[in-house]
C-alpha cells in the first residue's frame, strides 16, 4: 500500500512539473508503475481466487455428490449400482463438455453380501445380538455356525497362540485403534492387519471363523466392513466386523464367562464381471501428450452411500476439471480426470489404467488422488524428491488465505500407485483434508451424503483445482 | 536417531578402553550425553504430548458436554435452565478438585420467547408457512399482525428508502452471507448489522415489523436467532428471522407478486434476574497474584442445546484446567477458568467480571476465550504487540504435529474484551477452530450435541491446555 502511494505521488509530481524532459520521464515512470502493478497483481492469486469463487458460488460438487449418493448409492464393483454409476459419470462428464470422455474396460471381482447377516453372543442363557458386517470377500457361513469365542488384542498375540487353544473356536480380534495418533490414517494403518490378515492367521491355527472389532475411532453401533485377504494354501474361514460398541461389551463379557458366538452370513463370490474406469480430459495446449491424472475411486463398499469414501474424491476431481472448463483455463498439459473402478477390493481399475497407459506409450508426468474424504482441506503431500518438495513449499504462500498448510512428503494413493511401476519419473500427490472424522464413517452405514458438509466439499474441489493449475504451469 | 546411536557407540568405546583417564573422559561424555538428551527430549514437547494423551485417552470433555446439552439443554440468561447450568458447572469444577470454585453474582436480562411463534406469507389465495424465530430481545406482536412485505437486500438499501415506501409495511431484509469469504466469521460480520440494527432502521421509516434472512451459509429449513438492538428514541417493532430456504422462496415470490406477510409472537421481556459467572482456579506457585483467565460463555440461545455456541467453549476450558490438575502441572501464574453468563444478550458476565476484577485490584496478565465452536483446531490469534506475535510464532513449532498452523493477530472475544478497559496491558487470545461448519448451527435448533465430534472437541481442549502451559511458563 505504501509503495502504491509513493508511485502515485511520483506521478503527480512529474505531471505538476510539466516540462518536455519531465514528460518523457513521466512516460518511463508510468511504464514502471505498470510493470510494478502487473507484478503486484500476481496473476496466480487472482486465478486461484476465481477458482474458489467458482467452487463456492457456482459449484456443482454438492449437487453432483447428492445425485451419486441418493440416486445411485452404494456401488461395489460388479454390482448393478456400480454400472449405473459408470453411466452416470460418463453422462456427467459429457454434460460438462470435456474434450474427450471415454470408458476404459476392465475386469472386476464380484462379491455380494447376500441377505442374511446376523450374529449374537451367548453367556449361559443370555443372548446378545451384535451388529456385524461380513468383511469384503469373506466366504459365507453355509448356515449358522457357533463356537466358543477366544479374544486376542492383536495379530501378534494371535500368532503366538498354540493351535490347541484356537482349534475349532471363533477368534475375536479386539484391537482398538490408537486414539493418540493425531493423523487418524496412522491409527488405521496400524490396525489394518487384523482386517487384512486376521482370517488367514486364525485359520492357520484351526479357527472356524474370525470376528474383528471395527476399524473406527468412534464408539457406536455401526460395524465397518473392508476387504480381507485369503491365502490359497490356507483354509478359507468366514470373517466379519462387529461394531466398536459391541466389541467392548463382548470383551467385558468374555472376561469372566465362557462365551459362545453364533452367526450366519450368505455372502459369496460370483464370477468376475466386466466394468469400466471412466475418463474425461482437457487437452493440453502446449504439451498435449504429457498427462496429469487426477482422480479417486467410483466404487464404494456396499453399505452406506460411499459419500466420503470415495464419492467426495471423484466429485472433487470432476469439479476441478469442470472449473477449468468453466473459467476457460487452458492447461498446458493434458489434464485427465479418472474415476477408478474397484479400489476397494482388488484395485483392478488402478492397475489396468497404469498398464494400458504404458501399452499406449503415453507420457505421464504427475498424478493426484483424492481418497481421504470430503472434509476441510489441509493441504497436499507428494512422493517427489527434494526439489519437488521445495516447489510444493514454494506454492504454500498461495494457499495461506485458504487455510491450507500441509505441503509435505507423503504417499500417493492406491489408485494412482501402479503408475509408478510403469512411469518411474512420475510424481504422485495426495490431497489431504482434515482426518478427524474420517473413520467415523469409513466403510460404515453412516457414510452417507448428509455427513458431508457442502462448504468443506467445495473447498476441497477448489484446493485441488488451484493446485493442479499451479502444477500445470510449473 | 542417528545421533543417539553415535553417542551410544562413544560410550561403549570409552568403557571398552578402560583406563583411568578414559574413565574421567567417560564421565564427561556421559554428562554431555545427559545434557544432549535433556535438550533433545524438549520437556515442552513431552508435556504437550502428555496433555494430548490425557485429552484423547482419559478426556472428560465429550461426556461433560453431553451432560450440559442433554441434561440441561438450551440455557438463555434468566431462564431456569441457566441457573441449573450454573449449579452443574459449580459441582463439576468442585468434582475436579480445583483450588477454588466460586459463583460471582451478576444481574442479567430475562427475555422469553413464549409459546406462540408462527408466520406465513400469502400470495392471492396461497398460504406459505415459514419457519421463524423471534430475534432475541424482540417485543411480541400483541396478536397477529399482517402487512404488505417489502424486500431489501441490505441495511444500506433500507436506509436509502423513502418513508412513504416503508410506512406500515413489513420489511424483509434478505442479505445473503457471502460464500466467498474463506473465514466464515468475516461473512457473518458483514451481515450482522441486519440483525443488530434492522428493527431500528425499519422502524425509523415507519415499518410495522421486520423479518430478516437467517445469518447462515447453509440453505435449509432452520431459522437462526440472535440478539437485536432497540433504540429508546425509536418505536420498538417486532423482529424475526426466517430460514434461508424460506427467504429464497419468499424472495422469488415477491418478484412478481404483492405479498402479505403475517406472524404472531408472544415473546416478552421480564424484570432483570440475578445470575452468576462460575469461576474455578488453580493457584500459581510463583506468581499467585497474576491471573490468566480462560473461558467461554455458559448461557446459550433458547433453541437447540448451545452445543457449539458455547457449550464447546466452556468445556474446552474446563477440560484444559482438569488436564493441568490431572497431570499435576503446577502453573506459575494463577489460571482461572470462567464460565461467563449472558454473552448472548447483554454481556453482563463479561462486563461484571472485568469490573469486579478491577475493584478487587487483581492483576490480569492474559485471557483466552473459546467461542468459535468445537471443531478441529487451527490455532490461536492474539491482540498483542509485535513482540507478543513473535512469541506466538515461536511456539508454532510445538504444534506442527498437532495440525495447528494459525498463530496470527486477531481479536480477543466478547467475554474477555471488557478486561482491556481495566487492564490495558492484558493480552487477549482467541482459540481458532476450523470455521466452515459453524454457521450451519449457530443460534439454530441444529446446535445440538450430536453435531459436535468427539475427537475435534478433545483436540480443542488439548490445544488450549498446551497453549496455556506455554503461555504460563513464558
Amino acid at each position: 500500500m505504501e509503495t502504491k502511494l509513493t508511485f502515485t505521488f511520483l506521478i503527480y509530481f512529474f505531471v505538476k512539473i510539466n516540462s518536455c524532459f519531465k514528460k518523457i520521464f513521466f512516460v518511463i515512470i508510468s511504464f514502471l508503475v505498470f510493470l510494478f502493478y502487473s507484478e503486484a497483481q500476481t496473476p496466480d492469486s487472482s486465478v486461484i481466487r476465481s477458482i474458489y469463487n467458482e467452487a463456492l458460488l457456482n459449484g456443482k460438487s454438492y449437487e453432483d455428490l447428492r445425485e451419486l449418493c441418493k440416486n445411485i448409492g452404494a456401488r461395489l464393483s460388479g454390482s448393478a449400482q456400480a454400472e449405473m454409476a459408470v453411466k452416470w459419470s460418463e453422462q456427467k462428464m459429457l454434460s460438462y463438455g470435456f474434450d474427450k470422455v471415454s470408458l476404459q474396460p476392465i475386469i472386476v471381482p464380484h462379491w455380494e453380501r447376500g441377505n442374511t447377516e446376523v450374529g449374537w453372543f451367548q453367556i449361559k442363557d443370555k443372548i446378545n445380538k451384535v451388529n456385524l458386517l461380513a468383511l469384503g470377500g469373506s466366504i459365507g457361513t453355509n448356515g449358522l455356525i457357533s463356537g466358543e469365542l477366544i479374544e486376542v488384542n492383536s495379530l501378534e498375540e494371535l500368532k503366538k497362540k498354540n493351535s490347541k487353544d484356537i482349534k475349532n473356536k471363533i477368534v475375536f480380534i479386539n484391537q482398538k485403534m490408537d486414539d493418540t495418533f493425531i493423523q487418524t490414517f496412522k491409527a488405521y494403518g496400524s490396525c489394518y492387519p487384523i482386517r487384512g490378515n486376521g482370517a488367514v492367521e486364525a485359520s492357520r491355527l484351526g479357527a472356524k471363523a474370525v470376528i474383528i472389532r471395527s476399524l473406527s475411532l468412534s464408539k457406536n453401533e455401526h460395524p465397518h466392513t473392508g476387504s480381507l485377504n485369503y491365502n490359497d494354501s490356507i483354509q478359507k474361514i468366514p470373517a466379519a466386523a462387529i461394531s466398536t460398541q459391541d466389541a467392548e461389551q463382548l470383551s467385558t463379557a468374555i472376561k469372566n464367562n465362557q462365551v459362545t458366538f453364533s452367526f450366519e452370513m450368505d455372502c459369496r463370490l460370483y464370477p468376475e464381471s466386466p466394468s469400466f474406469n471412466v475418463i474425461g480430459e482437457l487437452k493440453g495446449i502446449e504439451h498435449p501428450d504429457e498427462i496429469i491424472t487426477i482422480g479417486g475411486h467410483l466404487d464404494s463398499w456396499d453399505t452406506g452411500e460411499g459419500a466420503h469414501d470415495d464419492g467426495a474424491g471423484v466429485i472433487h476431481c470432476l469439479e476441478a476439471l469442470r472449473i477449468f472448463k468453466s473459467l476457460k483455463l487452458k492447461p498446458k498439459h493434458t489434464i485427465r480426470v479418472v474415476f477408478f473402478m474397484n479400489e476397494e477390493n482388488g484395485n483392478a481399475g488402478g492397475k489396468s489404467y497404469a498398464k494400458i497407459s504404458s501399452e499406449k506409450k503415453e507420457k505421464h508426468i504427475a498424478a493426484l488422488e483424492s481418497d481421504r474424504g470430503g472434509f476441510a482441506p489441509r493441504g497436499f503431500v507428494s512422493d517427489g524428491n527434494e526439489n519437488e518438495l521445495k516447489w510444493m513449499q514454494s506454492i504454500a504462500i498461495n494457499f495461506k488465505n485458504y487455510d491450507l498448510h500441509v505441503f509435505d512428503k507423503g504417499g500417493g494413493g492406491v489408485d494412482i500407485g501402479p503408475l509408478k511401476n510403469y512411469f518411474p519419473e512420475i510424481i504422485l500427490f495426495s490431497f489431504v483434508p482434515d482426518s478427524q472424522r474420517y473413520f467415523d464413517f469409513h466403510h460404515a452405514p453412516s457414510d452417507v451424503f448428509e455427513n458431508v458438509n457442502k462448504r468443506e466439499l467445495e473447498l476441497g474441489a477448489a484446493a485441488i483445482a488451484s493446485f493442479i493449475y499451479l502444477l500445470d504451469k510449473k
